[in-house]
């Protein structure tokens, strides 16, 4: 393979870390995953993100000559200017590593970082379900709810990076603070963290489920969004009634993405786009009923194609960005 | 005057129509106002705006050959193709109105048509308080909410024209539907219309104002935000309760710009926007407080540079950047 016609692409997510490497058009040539140390030091998440990067090099049989960079997709706020992870929830150890300077050193090549919805939204965007339009938004609905917003072809990202934080959008202003600094915010009313904690509420003030069995049998301090949605399927009534009010939050929180973004597409990933039927269709339902003029009427919602790697290759892509005229 | 250096902007509105001649660099030689004839025919509507575009072209001592084009903006929503007015609530005869091609004839010159608080955002943004900074929201806070949104410098419209319909935002899931086809949007909460609404239901319920006076005297069927606001810098208790709920709202509102879009800049304008000190100013001071990361800090949010011409002059550059180069 001739020199620098490879990229890498590392997804550093809270419970898992995926390397690819690819080729700048989106061919993947080897990818690996690992556990992410979560507990232990960041000096230690980076040095399993480095040995990620070099199976996956040695799988594709790459030397650090043939690969032209490497970029990575992290979870929490980053400094795109410096590289930096500045923090985040589900990385504890981590706030303010230089993630870009440590791969720098460690792997020998050039390295950029970005959010990690950004980049699934640039991932799907340049070669998944986004191809074919300029203006989208990724919404990953999982244990919060984030975005990444692409206008034009280009991911934005606002004046100081911070735009898209759809997560922290108020829904309702009567609402719980719960997971944001906003009353009644998507990610408080919607995410999977959300429907997990009204549930244990709800049995732990008394209402009766099948789910309350689960709860006290494993002695857990909480039950699990994954759960809910068994529970759900299964007939459970407070389950039903626990996802038919989320519904309507999530289906405001789409009319509101609609209404101020006006997108082509709208991608719905994470870890609860798996109940599409349950939770993302009637939302999206509600959405097409809602919006303003009727225009989410022709917004297609549609599932990721790059499934859970689109965040690795959206750092393939942001590194073909940044470094390939240089 | 050499030929072609002038423009001509007109910016319709329920109540006023206002007419400005300009150059490229938003220097303004004349302005004459009329009222709109709004209850009568589009026909009328349309000889009106003309009879104003004529007058501030003598005004300016400017014929037809020295103008270039004449740039709208018009209340309501625009197909911004063919220059027609598809509908607007304050324009009630207008529905439908090929305003670009009707002033085309009439005034023999190339038209334009755009919705007028996105122009207002460019007028902003080319000649006002936007001129400094590349991303910015007008926020338009009068009968009903608009706004306008610039991105990278550029006018932020979506896939279909529809982005920015930030009034149309559900702030309370729970709220009335009111102005718009969601439940509990900014515009159904915190506009002037929404104000005045609020405060005749509550004095027909039953509850002490000074203002039941005002709507009994004047035996209309509701009263205006300006009264209520009158009534709140007078001491009354309902309408400060009013504006301290609205205020709640309101913060939700710019909040959510904030953690979506991260502009630069912040412009309020709109009639509301006189009562900077008793509405605005304590919502952005709530904005502050809730924004992600505290982002809604480094934002300044200010009243617009250009005043009521801000529409007109933003037609004005839109003129401009469609006709220069024809």
């Amino acid at each position: 393979m001739s020199t620098c016609d490879a990229f890498l692409g590392i997804d550093l997510g809270g419970t898992k870390i995926l390397a690819l490497a690819a080729r700048p058009d989106g061919t993947t040539l080897a990818s690996v995953a690992a556990e992410t140390p979560s507990r232990e030091s960041a000096e230690r998440v980076v040095a399993v993100m480095t040995e990620t990067a070099r199976a996956v090099m040695s799988q594709a049989e790459l030397d650090a000559t043939a690969v032209a960079a490497v970029g990575v997709a992290s979870a929490g706020a980053i400094d795109a200017g410096t590289g930096t992870l500045v923090h985040a929830p589900q990385l504890p150890t981590m706030s303010n590593t230089p993630l870009a300077s440590m791969l720098r050193q460690r792997l020998g090549m050039s390295a950029v970082v970005g959010n990690d919805a950004n980049l699934a939204a640039l991932g799907e965007h340049r070669y998944g379900a986004g191809r074919r339009v300029q203006d989208l938004v990724f919404l990953a609905v999982s244990t919060g709810i984030g975005a990444g917003i692409i206008i034009g072809g280009e991911l934005f990202t606002g004046s100081a990076g911070f735009a898209g934080e759809v997560g922290h959008m108020t829904i309702d202003a009567h609402g719980p603070y719960g997971l944001s600094t906003m009353p009644g915010a998507l990610e408080s009313l919607c995410s999977g963290t959300a429907l997990a904690r009204v549930a244990t509420e709800r049995i732990t003030a008394g209402e009766y489920s099948s789910m309350t069995s689960v709860l006290s049998n494993t002695n857990r301090k909480g039950l699990t969004a994954r759960e809910v949605f068994a529970a759900h399927h299964s007939g459970d009534a407070l389950a039903q009634s626990i996802i038919t009010d989320a519904v309507v939050y999530l289906g405001a929180g789409l009319t509101n993405v609609v209404n101020l973004f006006n997108p082509e597409t709208i991608i719905v990933g994470g870890g609860l786009a798996s109940e599409w039927d349950a939770y993302i269709a009637p939302a999206v339902a509600l959405m097409r009923e809602q919006s303003f003029a009727g225009i989410g009427r022709l917004t297609p919602v549609v599932p990721p194609a790059l499934g859970s790697e689109a965040g690795a290759l959206g750092a393939i892509a942001l590194a073909n960005d940044t470094f390939r005229n240089r």
